[in-house]
């Protein structure tokens, strides 16, 4: 079992007791037979048990646009393909079946949680909570009109209403979603400083992705985003500073005042070519990092595993220096640091008593992973999400010895089909 | 289907003829039947057919040091980790057992020949053409002992050894591989061109890993390791020159004329923070570019479709261009530009009429990879070796519903778990 608590260290040969959802005990296994007698018992022998993989950035219905247009220049990609897409076919029936795509993919790769930006709230949260994964719902607005709302104050009580309906629900978790600096008004910071008061969400925000963003933030502002969302207030924990890719000298000070997190998508930075988030040296300067995969437009896979892996090998290659970024920080970064840029860090993200039990077996016996010298080592640099066998979220088996239990695989992708002849044509 | 043969395009609703080995016709599903009613059928419905993938640079005896020493810095992983380990262990054992963990785990992901640079030439031989998969096996040679060989006459006495025992086998082709300009002395160039008139096998060789290297060998010899392999008289192709970091100015050039080809590594680049190939501008200059996983200990994968999603990724962010390294040459040279880079491309590395029945399905009809807008782009941003669902190697299947039909998987392991006791210890 690798619980990527503080200081806990690979426990062998252990079991974990749940007991209404919750981490009641972990204890070594013939102890914990002998403490808990009547306990279903699962039997993991060969396999690691890690805690719930987290995915701190997505826009999860976007799994309908995976690979609708890869290999273009940023401007093509956004501006003539995937805008264009999204203003003809995004609806609450769009998202409700995209989102069902990617909690299909996520949890059967070990993914218990993702932090989502996109429309139509209660349709992803619906699709979420039926799959039986973890939401954080962004409660998101721009300032430009899509089918879901017209001005950033209708985005925004569309979002409130959802959190009427949904507050309070097991799997759901809220969080402020502003797209970025560039793509909302000045006035809707005003606004978001007094929501949260009253609604203390995370902010999940977009931030300095492009070098382009940065220069044109700064020309009309004086200032950098991360600096702008200090000065309106917003810059503190649990806050979720999406790609950081471009940062200026005053930008890490100013995460660390705020106790604030970056999400750090670094297959997603490298398919857009936007750059290379300084994450080494925001780690070195005590800033949390949370892993995420961004859309399926970018990506184009919802896979923790390859996140991991990609962020351990670009900042070996971005500081020339293989020890960068070693597999226990980039588990860290996917489990615990994704947990705490979503402000769900107290219940969830390493195994530790008294948390949720949200647990991935995964298989480390197949022959492309022998021998197993470090279990964290080949947990990210040769494991992959074909290896997890059997997930829980809060307790509940949601797959089950690699079939999804909550989710209708057949019907998902019936409808993943319709889409695509609708989409293409 | 999709053929990568110069021209092809993607074949929807075709057949592969399948005739003593070799790719007979490619037709339109109902014509092949038509014109084949007598022939085994296999319904491939939902995946894509593509040419075997080859891994044009690795050890594949290394599997037995997977994971064995990671995030490390180069001298002490390579001086005080790897380089110990093989000295006490390394056998005609070692390499039997450790190809043949490397050949399961390549032939189950789809790559179906590898160009192999380690000792004990016969074992590998042994071991690939057991499992069924392509071999071509380096005779390798370096300036330092080990149990294999005293002298580099010894080590490449050894391989001539082999080749007068397996030249002409089934799935069996040769190259010369000296380590590296570095580690062979210049004295042995001078044998190695005159045996190539005798031998006229391709040559695979580590040149301009790192900058380092690149300057001592400046520093030594006035020239670059390209330009001392030229002067030797052997940088024409058939040239695998794996790695091509860190090239200078009259690097390219050289490869031009020789027409010779590069092998990428860009994980293992990446992973021991060696640097950046200049892949699209050698692809600009028409230098053949073929891929490679690299060892296990580098990597930790032996996974063509991790090298290909890498490769694509890691040239948009080296160029700032994310249309740099679209997937359709991602693909191609992980198949007929690692085939030329062996010297094989006149018999397989695409899917032709005459070549060799070297075909892998992929299914692409999990949630996972839903919906497909285009099957190259998912074949390398979306698929993985899991996708991987049959594989033929000259007309033999050797991968039947995702088992491997000539290999003992539990007996690899069990040999794999004593290896593992043995070296830990």
């Amino acid at each position: 079992m690798v619980p990527v608590a503080t200081g806990a260290a690979v426990l062998p040969d252990h079991s974990i007791v749940v007991r209404d959802g919750l981490i009641h005990a972990i204890e070594a296994r013939e102890l914990a037979r002998h403490n808990n007698p009547e306990a279903v018992r699962v039997d993991l022998t060969g396999q690691a048990v890690i805690p719930g993989l987290i995915n701190a950035h997505t826009h999860a219905a976007m799994t309908l646009l995976r690979g609708f247009a890869d290999d273009l220049v940023l401007t093509e990609w956004l501006e003539q393909r995937i805008w264009p897409a999204e203003a003809e076919h995004v609806s609450a029936e769009f998202v409700a079946d995209g989102t069902s795509i990617a909690c299909a993919e996520m949890l059967s790769g070990g993914t218990t949680a993702f932090n989502d930006m996109y429309f139509y709230a209660a349709s992803a949260i619906q699709a979420a909570t039926d799959a039986g994964i973890r939401i954080g719902c962004g409660l998101t607005y721009l300032n430009a009109p899509t089918s879901y709302a017209k001005t950033e104050d209708e985005y925004i009580d569309r979002g409130l209403d959802a959190v009427d309906t949904w507050q309070g629900t097991p799997l759901v978790t809220f969080a402020w979603a502003p797209h970025s600096t560039y793509a909302a008004s000045p006035a809707s910071w005003g606004r978001l400083a007094k929501l949260r008061d009253d609604h203390p969400f995370p902010v999940h925000v977009h931030v300095q992705e492009t070098a382009t963003e940065v220069e044109h933030e700064v020309e009309a502002h004086g200032l950098t985003p991360i600096a702008r969302i200090h000065r309106a207030g917003l810059l503190h924990g649990p806050f979720a500073g999406v790609h950081a890719v471009h940062l200026r000298g005053g930008d890490i000070p100013l995460l660390v005042e705020g106790n604030a997190s970056v999400v750090h998508c670094p297959s997603s930075n490298m398919k857009l070519a936007s750059g290379m988030s300084p994450v080494t040296q925001l780690l070195r300067a005590d800033v949390n990092v949370g892993l995420g995969t961004d859309g399926a437009a970018s990506n184009n896979r919802l896979d923790m595993w390859q996140e991991m892996r990609t962020a351990a090998l670009l900042a070996k290659i971005q500081t020339g220096d293989p020890a960068a970024l070693t597999a226990e920080q980039a588990l860290t970064m996917a489990t615990i640091g994704s947990a705490r840029s979503m402000g769900i860090d107290e219940f969830t993200g390493s195994i530790e008593v008294g948390k949720a039990a949200d647990l991935v077996a995964v298989d480390l016996s197949g022959v492309a992973s022998q021998p197993v010298y470090d279990p964290i080592s080949h947990l990210v640099y040769v494991a992959g999400r074909d290896d997890v066998t059997n997930v829980w979220v809060a307790g509940r088996r949601v797959l089950d010895n690699r079939k999804l239990v909550f989710i209708d695989i057949e019907r998902v992708k019936a409808q993943a089909h319709q889409w695509h002849q609708r989409i293409k044509a």
